[in-house]
């Protein structure tokens, strides 16, 4: 289901729905860019740590915008022995609510643009439908805004700002210049309670002149009005005022309050989606799911912490668990029988032997995706076959039960292992980030850091250290790497500093080697 | 005419004619955003000097995307005693030209983007099928890249690149483990030469082994081969090897040259119409166009100097002129006679007396735009209803000849006053940027810096300078602002420090008053 800023309002329900019947979600999002860093493999050396690289993606990935988001739920359905699925394909864009709400700016990155323009994306529904959205910061500010306008319009009392040299001697008092505006407003009012007219409509005029009518109006008609102001289509604002009795007016707040809410809720927006999926806690599946997950906090709750800090706000805001489909087919018994972890690679290999084809079907009133016909990087189109990958290897670690089982659950234990361990890109030696325990601190003595003029190039370093067998390079500039022995012990300290032994915080000042990291 | 990456290059040459015949041009353009910077008024102080509002505008404009420009052709036709008009509506987008070329990322701003979208943009057009372009350096490495990928494979001598300890001992040097593999295609080469086949195509193998070919076959088979990469759909890359006479080799070797220099002009894309409208030295109008103007240097030139710089910059690369028609009807004698100075109601007003309507005619083959359906901020129909400005004011100045003259032509001296002077939005004092001459420099003796609490609203200083007659506020930020006094003698020095004659560089550090600027 496409869902826009158009329609959004008329499938609240049934996403809300979707996710609290369903047995586990996945997701997926696009993003108008990946990194603004200097060059990919600065962003994604082969030895950061989980924190180094965590701070790199969150210093060079966060200026992008998450515009489109994919939610596909899977509810078991016993009888059928089948999935039923939903799948919502969101766009989103962080439409200005008001004239003095943020004014967003994002970055775009012409490759990923141009990479999903090749994919037949609709930029125009991002940018003219795109569901608005705010963080938790931005919604607490509107809900004060709100509640402070109708503390005033109720007190007749001016704002804060209002309260300078010019208005601080009291409530009603009007400055030289607007007494006339003023009283003629008093005697127009006048004549409504004489006649039998049942509103008042005033002629357009400033913010500040507005504010001096409700306050004069409230201190000598404390009863029997209601006024209110309303905007025409040109954007001019004028103030209404109406007749009414105790009740009416009462009745008119209430529209009035029931209005204002309504609109917070429009311009909270797609942060709905996101709030209950982190209230349902429900089993949430993504693939390579770590940028996907800091732009969903970044950009709906808060902006990035400290990693420290980012596994306790995950952890308060989000009481479910998270699952990478990445990092699952990388790991011990997937890592054997996969070759490919892209996620189409992934869900073709997941169809044939030993896996079995999951078996799903689309719900009544939603589109269903032909895998066949693949609409890779849509993202309700990837969500949906990161569930079917997902349910396939679940369903694969049946298989080893005595007796075997053809359906895990995602309930099941046997899942467990993969809760909220987000897969690393290309770190050779620590697979992925966790949010729930310490993160893995592998040995790194074979680890040598080395430097070298600028025109070398990988096979320079392969020529360099071929008497050392195999050896993984994993470049940080134009003039230095890490470059990873297969055998820790081999390397000799010659007096030359040419080649050392290598060990803990060692550094020598050679043109070539070593430091350990 | 919609011109996008798709249609371009059929349409360069209507273009570039069009430019040719033109008596004058009219552009326009539409960006991604306006400002990153803290708020607009910190951007557009009224007292900044012309220097603090180009660096305010180079430091928080740049960063956004040029994506649509708009240009409008006006010819003259003395027959019909009308202006014959060409209309370009032109989509830009930096699609990458290749994996090495630079991947630009720039800054959207939702508010830019919210008011497009409801003005009907189709952001599909600018992001699916926007034009490429290249700015002079860009352009000038792809240049020589291009340069050097020939000569090497002239040669048969490796980039500098390969210059290493690997490669160095000379251009034919095959490092061990790849010699079997050069080996072999050296035997099929010989095969190749004895047999009736006219080419060999090698299995698909890496640059480094490409290399190896390349610089092998350069060396043993001077003469007779044409040795060529070729791409497969897939983007695999392998060598493809011909047997030729030098008279075939020679065509071959050229028509390589043609296609790389046809690729070449491809990628310098959009900026060679750029460069024909700064060549052609014809007068091009703009509607409040120094961002149009700085924008149009910055994307397709070279990064924005300072402004002393850019000055010469500007009469280096454009030896044209320029007219803003938003200047020109905020200065005598037509500042009397027009009210508004937004391009819609300028269009407007110059259709009623005291001005008459501009006669124009849409060119055969042309859309016509209907000036009564307003498709304003469309950057064609921009620069077309700035062009009809233009011509009638210029007329207008018609009517002060004796005898008065009806139609007055972009060569007319009576225009020249006008001629590179870029109007300054919200500068109280100076009209516009200079680009030939040295700016304006007006007393500022009665301007004030006041400071004040962060509570304080423009009717509190209003309040405050009350008995001084009518003031001009500019706001700086939350707690500072100049205050323009209408007389200048009027201020009195108090001992307390709070009111002072305003003088050169005075500065006094009580907490309302007074800096000279």
């Amino acid at each position: 289901m496409e869902v826009t800023r158009k329609n959004y309002k008329d499938c609240l329900n049934t996403v809300y729905s979707a996710i609290e019947e369903a047995d586990f979600l996945a997701i997926d999002g696009e993003f108008s860019g990946i990194s603004d860093g200097p060059n990919a493999s600065a962003l994604t050396n082969g030895l950061d740590t989980p924190e180094e690289r965590y701070t790199k993606l969150k210093k060079h990935s966060m200026d992008f915008l998450l515009f489109q988001f994919g939610l596909c739920t899977f509810k078991y359905d016993q009888t059928k022995s089948k999935y039923i699925t939903k799948t919502f394909n969101f766009y989103i864009f962080p439409k200005p609510f008001n004239r003095t709400s943020p004014d967003i700016k994002f970055i775009c990155q012409s490759s990923s643009i141009d990479f999903l323009a090749s994919q037949g994306f609709d930029f125009n529904k991002v940018f003219c439908h795109g569901i608005p959205y705010l963080n938790q910061e931005e919604e607490a500010q509107l809900r004060e805004q709100t509640e402070e306008r109708r503390n005033q319009h109720a007190n007749g009392v001016g704002t804060p700002s209002y309260i300078s040299p010019s208005s601080s001697k009291g409530p009603a008092h009007i400055p030289e210049e607007h007494k006339d505006f003023i009283n003629r407003v008093v005697e127009k009012v006048e004549a409504l309670f004489a006649n039998s007219e049942k509103t008042l409509d005033l002629e357009p005029c400033t913010g500040f002149q507005r504010k001096l009518i409700y306050q004069t109006l409230n201190w000598k008609f404390p009863k029997g009005l209601h006024v209110e102001t309303i905007e025409t289509e040109k954007k001019e604002r004028y103030i209404q005022i109406s007749k009414v009795d105790e009740e009416e007016r009462k009745r008119r707040e209430q529209q009035k309050l029931e209005k204002e809410q309504e609109e917070l809720n429009d311009a909270v927006g797609f942060s709905r989606v996101i709030h209950a999926i982190s209230k349902s806690g429900k089993l949430v599946v993504g693939h390579n799911m770590l940028l996907d997950v800091m732009h969903t906090i970044h950009q709906f709750y808060c902006p990035l912490p400290e990693l420290l800090h980012f596994v306790m706000v995950f952890s308060f805001l989000f009481p479910l668990r998270l699952l990478d489909t990445k990092l699952m087919a990388s790991t011990q018994p997937f890592k054997e029988l996969i070759t490919y972890t892209s996620l189409a690679e992934l869900e073709k290999q997941l169809k044939e032997s030993p896996f079995k084809p999951p078996q799903v079907e689309t719900a009544e009133g939603f589109l269903s995706y032909n895998t066949a016909q693949e609409q890779l990087h849509e993202a309700g189109y990837d969500a949906y076959i990161t569930g079917l990958c997902f349910i396939s290897m679940a369903n694969y670690l049946g298989s080893f039960l005595t007796p075997p089982k053809a359906y895990i659950s995602a309930r099941s234990k046997l899942i467990e292992p993969f809760f909220n361990k987000l897969f690393l890109m290309r770190i050779i030696d620590i697979p992925y980030l966790n949010l729930t325990g310490p993160d893995l601190q592998p040995k790194r003595d074979h680890v040598l850091y080395v430097t070298f003029p600028k025109e070398w190039k990988t096979s320079d370093l392969y020529q360099l250290f071929s008497a050392f067998g195999n050896i993984q390079v994993s470049w940080i500039d134009d003039t230095s790497a890490f470059v990873s022995l297969s055998q820790t012990d081999q390397v000799q300290i010659g007096e030359s500093g040419l080649f050392c032994h290598t060990r803990q915080n060692l550094f020598t000042t050679c043109s070539l080697l070593v430091k350990y990291t």
